[in-house]
């Protein structure tokens, strides 16, 4: 492979620390600034978040206590996602409830936080904690992996395109 | 006591099935129809929900995946609650989210069923499941038991004198 360095940290570290979490980690080859700039500031969110499919970024009250709505438009059909933010600590953490609209009231919490590695790069850290192990299993069995994958994906080129 | 019947049925029955769970269980002096209109309809939820406090209902789409928000408006100043509908059965069960504005993205879920009892009174039965044992301990020491127990007796009185 020519761009090895790249699919070394293409795909995320997918692990489960108990039965109603689930936890991934991704490295992007970006300082902790930049890949907090493109995760907060809405019309970068809207050039990964969707994987390539138009995002519409409905609500987005970046503070804590307020809400976000994002809603992504496919060829498989529109879907909404909200949540509301438990907690904000600039350039290091969010902690954020997060449900989509095709199981309403099957609320996960997501917990993102972002380490600056001394080689210049960072690491994301990304929990997400069910109310039931079977809520967790359906999210990981409904292609999420891969979805995160692609929006990582994406999001690097975001990374790439601020530098 | 002269009104030993009505203080029998006046407190709700206080359990905790699980270490993120707790469950409270009330008899009402009304068949379940009523009852479900008593707490399905707003300008009837407005009268007994708030226990005395002015309640603003800014939002109640009282479907699966409809958004419910309630602001309760006190002497001690103004309480957001809100949530989404997961489960509508008539006249059953309704399984729910609920948040306050305070503590924003702790999320519990509530599942409130009705049944119908044989001498024509109808037993409420909620249970409320958190994601941790400190965010539901957390809520039994807030207050919550004694101010679930005022509403019902609102609910009481609202139940009365729809008959």
């Amino acid at each position: 492979m020519m761009n090895q360095t790249i699919s070394a940290t293409a795909r995320a570290l997918l692990s489960t620390p108990s039965d109603r979490e689930f936890r991934m980690e991704r490295i992007f080859n970006a300082k902790r600034e930049r890949v907090w700039k493109a995760m907060t500031e809405p019309e970068l969110i809207a050039q990964w978040w969707g994987r390539g499919n138009r995002l519409v970024i409905e609500r987005f009250e970046f503070e804590r206590g307020g809400h976000w709505r994002f809603v992504e438009h496919s060829d498989h059909g529109v879907h909404g996602f909200e949540g509301r933010y438990r907690e904000i600590t600039a350039i290091e953490r969010i902690v954020s409830s997060f449900e989509w609209d095709g199981m309403p009231a099957h609320v996960l919490i997501q917990t993102m936080t972002l380490e600056q590695l001394a080689d210049g790069r960072t690491k994301l850290v990304s929990t997400a904690l069910f109310h039931t192990t079977a809520e967790r299993d359906g999210m990981m069995h409904s292609g999420m992996e891969g979805g995160a994958n692609l929006s990582y994906e994406a999001l690097d080129r975001v990374l790439a395109a601020l530098g």
